[in-house]
């Protein structure tokens, strides 16, 4: 008997990527009605060590806050402290941990495991709530500019395995997201200055007028004003978070994630060991594919003067020595590929504010792009070509 | 500066229940079909090596079809042949050994992992799939009863860790499925019975004409008639299916599985180290809790005459020493209340074909009905109330 019984139903997802500061003063109420009033929650705090290392009350605040909101939200056990940036996604450690947790503390799909950090530790936290118990709410605390704008608002996680960028993980949105101002002062220069990248990034593909915005505002910028970062983070954050809802959050079919100039980033990050922040790596990626753009007639000398420029203002550097192995950026592509899985598809420009889709690149042509970096990197703008 | 970002999308699922026989037969065009015919996919097979074992030629035919299909489809690497059962389920093993391949074989999002087998493979192979990539496409082609009607056809997966059933695992609709009713005939007695108790549940929740035909049905179920068994599974599916469909798929909100009888059978497959089958445990589960529901007077007696009685025809145990463990069944409860978070809720019946929900349960009441049903094993049908 040939039959077949057609399933489809529609999920939706909502959550809030509110804008505070000072989230654990016990007068915010922010987190506590984020939590919700009308029951006592189980909490569970992971939190970045270099987060903790520059705010140092960080835990004490924590545990004062719970206390003093004990109606919502109680403790249920000590904060997880774990490492910053790429090494928290490296292993499946930190991941088990949670997850022992979890399992220890009763953590269930109406407790809260929310992340503190950069959007590593957000990531790999992420993964671990998204698969015990087949997922737990998540609220994301994200420190960086990098979380703040990009990684920590989206709806993805991970870790990586196998040597391989974020090999696991899953789409899982967010209870919520709080983007806290507090811990931007005490970031370092090169984490300050990496998340800026992402914001070069959309405005190259999507906004001239946020590209010009940040031309004009590129000394504050540099200079670690708060205000023009703040409506930096908040520009990209929006413009990130109308690209997800706006077309296909999980990625399921052939519409892409807004990843410019991140195919030979992944790349770099890999061979540098993660030395290399994945801001920075965006920033090296973003430039080789527009200078590749420029090769290939897409946009004119000026445009990419531009876009070299506003980045070496920003203090970011455009060329390392590992940008010139060709082997290796050829699997980075390939790499790419298959993560994103289906046939090669590369952004490319068109214009400052415009984003166009490829699905083959030259690599001979990459190469030139990667030794004509290097000259801008040493301050040498003729090209020969 | 207070302000935030509303994010709100739905993400909608699609997937087809196909419903044949002899899917690897090289005539059979459905799987090629299901597959996609503009190019060649990468396609990784995972199989349940019960299944093998009861059809020894299945993976030369499946090197066969992909032969005759090779526009289509390639088999990347050769089939990963797994045990089934639970014991696949209670170890990362086997979902580390799909990543593996994975890596290995180049297996992206636009590729598929089939898994061949009983719910706990399915289960198993649907959690790897997730995770690897973020979603790698998942086709299940269930063989037992069960995965047919129930497991296989939904959107859940998962592996066991810490001793807790279904700890690990997320929700995540597969590609396609494609009951094959060819791997029905050869099912042992107690795989052919057990998945015959997800149907009496949805029956006794949902659908009390349901249950009057398996009454009617019962003695061709009981010596194993294709047709009745080809009716059941697909009634009981499609009923599975408009649950999940008319419901909330994620169960984020406080909309509940069908999940009737599975508190105490989730309890008693951990206490007998899984040698009792999921649907055995249910058939244990649902006795209970509707001898509970007698004992608290929403149903009359000849209604739980008629459930205990159609379980006793089709071949079932209605109760096991493990039953009558007081502690073991409140822990049990707990443990039901921590999976699906929040507060206790259990299903019981105020009649045939209508479930109604309770948040609390009495563990003498427990304890006592456990009794009867020892009774009732026991061919003793007169309660001492």
């Amino acid at each position: 008997m040939k039959r077949s019984i057609q399933q489809t139903f529609s999920v939706p997802f909502k959550y809030t990527v509110h804008f505070s500061e000072n989230v654990f003063k016990k007068e915010n109420p922010l987190f506590a009605e984020v939590i919700g009033q009308h029951q006592q929650s189980k909490v569970y705090f992971v939190v970045d060590n270099g987060v903790v290392a520059k705010h140092p009350d960080l835990l004490n605040e924590i545990r004062a806050y719970a206390q003093a909101h004990k109606a919502c939200l109680v403790l249920c056990a000590d904060p997880l402290v774990v490492p910053g940036g790429e090494e928290v996604k490296n292993t499946k450690k930190y991941v088990d941990q949670i997850l022992e947790a979890c399992n220890a503390n009763g953590i269930d799909r109406h407790s809260f495991i929310v992340a503190i950090g950069g959007g590593a530790v957000l990531d790999m936290a992420g993964f671990a709530s998204a698969i015990a118990h087949r997922g737990i709410r998540h609220i994301r605390i994200p420190t960086t500019v990098l979380a703040q704008n990009d990684s920590g608002i989206g709806v993805k996680n991970s870790i990586n395995v196998y040597g391989k960028k974020n090999f696991l993980g899953t789409f899982a949105p967010p209870f919520a997201v709080i983007n806290d101002n507090t811990f931007l002062p005490t970031l370092e220069d090169r984490d300050w200055r990496s998340g800026i990248s992402e914001a070069v990034k959309v405005a190259l593909i999507k906004d001239a007028s946020f590209f010009q915005w940040m031309e004009a505002s590129v000394e504050g910028l540099r200079e670690r004003e708060i205000p023009p970062m703040e409506e930096l983070i908040y520009r990209c954050a929006k413009m990130h978070m109308d690209h997800i809802s706006g077309g296909d959050p999980f990625e399921m079919g052939s519409s892409r994630p807004l990843d410019f100039g991140h195919w030979a980033a992944h790349k770099l990050e890999q061979l540098t060991d993660y030395r290399l922040r994945h801001g920075e790596a965006v920033a090296i990626g973003i430039a080789l594919d527009a200078t590749y753009s420029y090769l290939k007639k897409m946009i004119s000398y000026s445009a990419l003067h531009r876009i070299i420029s506003l980045f070496q203002q920003l203090g970011f550097v455009v060329h390392i020595p590992e940008l010139s192995q060709k082997h290796l950026l050829s699997d980075g592509l390939e790499e790419f590929r298959e993560h994103l899985g289906g046939e090669l598809t590369i952004m490319l420009l068109s214009d400052i504010g415009k984003g166009v889709e490829v699905h083959q690149m030259d690599t001979d042509l990459i190469l030139l792009a990667a030794e004509h970096l290097r000259d801008f990197e040493e301050g040498k703008f003729e090209l020969n070509t």
